[in-house]
C-alpha cells in the first residue's frame, strides 16, 4: 500500500520532470509544433488541475487549487525549471482556454434562472447592488488612483470591475458543507451572487467597450450601457422566441441527447460571436445564451424527483410496473443539457484557470508597492461586500457580508480581458490574481466560524 | 405549423447565407482572425452536421450525412459561393478536428473489449483476416498500379490500407433496425469488424511509418511492424498496470465523475502523444488507451440492469427501500466514462467528418480516369469483403460478406493521414472518399434485402 503510493508519486513526478523537458528541448531545437505536443500539454494541465482539486479536501474550492498550481507551474522558471514556458506560447491551448471560459459562462447562465432571480426578492437585489456599486466605486475612484497613481482611468475601471462579482460556487459550497443552504442568509447570498454576476457582466461589457474605443465620455458610457442592455434584453427576447422553434424542428430530426447538446452549443457559440461582433465580450453572449435556454425544457429533474417518480410507479403497483420504471428512468436520462455540457466543462474550464495562474509573474510581487497594492485591494474587496451585508434586513448581516466576499471566475475573466486589451499591466494582473486568491482563501474559515457561532447562539436555525 | 416550419427554414438559411458572407468579407478585408469567428464556424459546422443526421431517417448512418454535407459546403465555390473557403484555412478548427478523431478512436477503443474479442471465436477472426488481407493486397498490388500507373508504392499501400477496416457502426445499425443483432451472422460480422479495426490500425501504423521514413525494404517493414506491435502490446501491458493505480489514487483525491473523465482523457492524450513520439499516428495511441481502460471498471451498467437492481430493492420491500433506490440510481450514475466522453465526441467528432467532406474537391471528379478509379476501387472494396464472407462457416455467407462491406471512420482517417503525409493526391483523396460514401450508401439496402430473403426462407431465425 505505502509502496504503491510511492510508486504513484514517482510516476507522476516522472511525468512532469522527465517528459516535459523532452518537449521543451524538442521545441527549443526548432522542430515544428505538432498537434501531438499540444495533446501532451493538455494532458499535463488536466492532471495538474485534478491534483489541485486536493484543496477540496481542506474545504477549498477546486478553482483555488487550479489557480495556485498554475502559479506554481508558471513560475518554476524562477528556480531554473523552464519546462512549462512553452505551454504559455501554445496558441491551441490558448484557444481551448478561451473556449473553456465561454463554456463556463454558458454554464453559469444555464444555472441562473430568470424566474428564480425574481423570486429571491428585493433583499438579494439590494445586497447585490450595494455589493457591486461600493467595490466598483471604491476600486475605480479611491484605491486605484491612490495606490496606482498616474495610470489611465480605464485601468482603474477594470480594477473596480474586477471587485464586483461574487463567486457563487465558493460561497454555496461552504453553506452546503455545513448544512446551511436553506437558511435565509444563504438564500440571500446565493440570490445576490447570481444577480451580481449579471450586473458585473453589464459593467464588463461597458468597461471593455470603453477600453476598446478609448473614449470615456458620459455620452459614450451611456451609449455602451444602452447597447449592453439592449443586447442582453434582445438576446433573451429573440432567444426565447427562437429556442423553442429550434428545439421543435431539430428534435424532429433527431431527439437524442446529442441533438440537445449540439443545439445548446450552437446557441452558446453564435451568441458569443454576436456579442463580439457588436463590441461586447464573447462571454457576455455565452452567458445570455445560457439564460435563454430555459432550464425547464432542459434541466434534468433533481434526483429526489427521480426517486419520487419511481415511488409513484411502485405505489400504483400495476402489472406493467417494471416497464413504467424503465420509462421513468429513460425520461430522466433524456433531459440533461447541463449534464451534457459538464464533461466539456471538465475538459476546458480548468485550462482557463491553470493558464490564468500560469500567467501570474511572481517576480512582480517581489516589490513592496505591488504587494501593498494587493493587500490594499483585498481590504477594499472585503469592506465593499461587508457594507453590502448591512442592507440584508433582519438576518445575521455579518454572515451575508462575509458570504459575498469570495471573488472567483468572473473576476479572473475581467483581469484576463483587461490584460488582453492592454489596460492591465503584468504587475497589476498579478496583484489582482492574488486578491482573488486571498478573498477565496480567507472566506471559508471566517464564514465557518460565524455560522458555528450563530448555531451556538440560537440552537435553532431558521 | 407549416408557417413556423417555413420560418425555421428561412432562419437556418439566413444563418448560412447572411452571416457567413459577413465573415468571409471581414477576413478578406484582412482583419485579424479572432477566436470569436472560430466560434461561429464551430456553430455552423455543428449545425450542418446535425442537419445532416437527417439521413438517419432513411436508414443511413450520421457519418454519411456529415460527409455529404461537408462535400456540398466545401464545393459551393463551384457555383460561385465561396463563403466556406475560410473554414478550410482555420487552424483552430483543424486542431479541434484532429482532437476529434483522437477522441473517436479512443471511444472505439473503449467499446472494443479484449475479452469479448477472444470470445467471438475463430470464425470472426478468420473473416477479419481474409477481409483485411484480400482488399489490402488487391488494392496495393492490383487496382492501384493498374488504375493509377506510375505513382509511388506508398500511395498504393495507403489505397490498400484504406480498404481494410469495416465500419462497425453502420453494419450494427442495420442488424439492430431489423432485430437481427442476435443472429450468428450478426455476431460474426460485429466481432470481425472490431478485429479488423485493430488489424487495420496495425497496417496504418506500418504504412504511415513507411511513408514518413520513405523506406519500404522488407527489413524496414519488419522493423516497423515489430515497433507497432510492441507499442500496442507495451501500451496495453503498462496501461493495464498503471490504470488501476492511477484510478486508485486519483479517486482518493476526488471520486466524482469529473475525476474519472479527466483520468480517461489523460490516458487518451498521453498515449496519443507517445504514439506520435515513436513515429506512429496519434490515433493508434488513443485507440490503445481505449483498449487499456477496462470497460468493466468504467462502463455504465446496461439499462436493463438498472431496472433489475431497482426491482430487487422493490422485491425486498424493506423500510429503507426509497433510500436504497436512491443509492442504486446514484451508483449507476457514477460509472459511465463512455457516457462522459460522449458529449466531447458530439462536439468534436462531426468536425472531423464535415471537414473531411469539405476537403473533397469535386472538380477532380470531372475527369473520367478518376471517376473510373473510384468505381474500380469500389468494386474491389465489395469483392474483398465478399470473399471474406466465404470463410464464415455454416451461416449465410452473403449476409456476412455484405455486412462487412461498409467502410467509414477508420478508412477516412487513413486517407486524411495519407494526404497529410503527401502520398495521397487531391484526386485520389476525392476518389477514396467517394468509395467510402458508395460502400456505405449501397450496403444497407442490399443487406436489408438479404436479411428479408433469409427470413422468408427459414421463418425461424437462428
Amino acid at each position: 500500500m505505502k509502496k504503491s503510493f510511492l510508486f504513484f508519486v514517482v510516476l507522476v513526478g516522472l511525468f512532469f520532470v522527465q517528459v516535459a523537458p523532452v518537449l521543451a528541448n524538442s521545441e527549443a531545437a526548432g522542430s515544428a509544433h505538432s498537434f501531438a505536443e499540444t495533446f501532451l500539454w493538455l494532458a499535463l494541465i488536466l492532471l495538474a488541475g485534478r491534483l489541485a482539486s486536493l484543496v477540496e479536501r481542506i474545504g477549498q474550492p477546486a478553482v483555488l487549487g487550479e489557480l495556485i498550481i498554475g502559479v506554481v507551474l508558471g513560475n518554476l522558471i524562477l528556480v531554473g525549471l523552464g519546462i512549462f514556458e512553452n505551454i504559455k506560447q501554445d496558441q491551441f491551448i490558448a484557444f481551448l482556454a478561451e473556449l473553456g471560459v465561454v463554456i463556463l459562462l454558458f454554464q453559469i447562465g444555464l444555472e441562473s434562472n430568470i424566474e428564480r432571480m425574481k423570486q429571491v426578492g428585493v433583499k438579494a437585489f439590494l445586497v447585490a447592488c450595494v455589493g457591486v456599486i461600493v467595490p466598483f466605486i471604491s476600486g475605480t475612484y479611491l484605491i486605484g488612483p491612490w495606490l496606482l497613481p498616474g495610470l489611465s482611468f480605464t485601468t482603474y475601471l477594470f480594477l473596480g470591475a474586477t471587485l464586483t462579482a461574487t463567486s457563487v460556487g465558493i460561497t454555496a459550497r461552504v453553506f452546503q458543507d455545513l448544512g446551511k443552504l436553506q437558511t435565509k442568509e444563504a438564500q440571500i447570498v446565493l440570490g445576490a451572487a447570481v444577480i451580481d454576476d449579471v450586473l458585473g457582466l453589464i459593467i464588463l461589457a461597458i468597461v471593455s467597450a470603453i477600453a476598446t474605443t478609448g473614449g470615456a465620455s458620459l455620452l459614450t458610457i451611456g451609449f455602451i450601457t444602452l447597447e449592453a442592455l439592449l443586447f442582453l434584453i434582445g438576446a433573451i427576447f429573440f432567444g426565447r422566441l427562437l429556442a423553442p422553434l429550434f428545439g421543435k424542428y431539430l428534435s424532429k430530426i433527431h431527439s437524442g441527447s446529442g441533438m440537445k447538446f449540439t443545439m445548446a452549443l450552437i446557441f452558446c457559440l453564435s451568441f458569443a460571436y454576436l456579442a463580439q461582433k457588436i463590441g461586447l465580450a464573447p462571454i457576455v453572449g455565452a452567458f445570455a445564451a445560457g439564460l435563454v435556454l430555459d432550464p425547464v425544457h432542459f434541466k434534468d429533474f433533481e434526483k429526489p424527483e427521480i426517486v419520487r417518480d419511481v415511488k409513484t410507479v411502485m405505489a400504483n403497483g400495476s402489472a406493467s410496473g417494471l416497464a413504467e420504471i424503465h420509462e421513468v428512468l429513460e425520461q430522466h436520462e433524456e433531459k440533461h443539457v447541463e449534464d451534457l455540457i459538464k464533461p466539456v466543462g471538465y475538459l476546458l474550464v480548468p485550462l482557463f484557470f491553470v493558464m490564468t495562474g500560469m500567467s501570474v509573474k511572481l517576480e512582480t510581487l517581489f516589490n513592496l508597492p505591488i504587494l501593498l497594492l494587493a493587500l490594499g485591494i483585498t481590504v477594499v474587496a472585503f469592506l465593499g461586500k461587508l457594507v453590502a451585508g448591512t442592507v440584508a434586513g433582519k438576518v445575521d448581516k455579518w454572515i451575508v457580508g462575509v458570504g459575498m466576499i469570495p471573488r472567483g471566475e468572473v473576476g479572473l475573466i475581467f483581469v484576463t480581458l483587461g490584460r488582453t486589451l492592454g489596460v492591465i499591466s503584468d504587475s497589476v494582473f498579478s496583484a489582482l490574481v492574488i486578491v482573488v486568491i486571498l478573498t477565496t482563501l480567507l472566506t471559508p474559515p471566517i464564514l465557518t466560524w460565524l455560522l458555528k457561532k450563530q448555531d451556538k447562539k440560537t440552537l435553532q436555525p431558521a
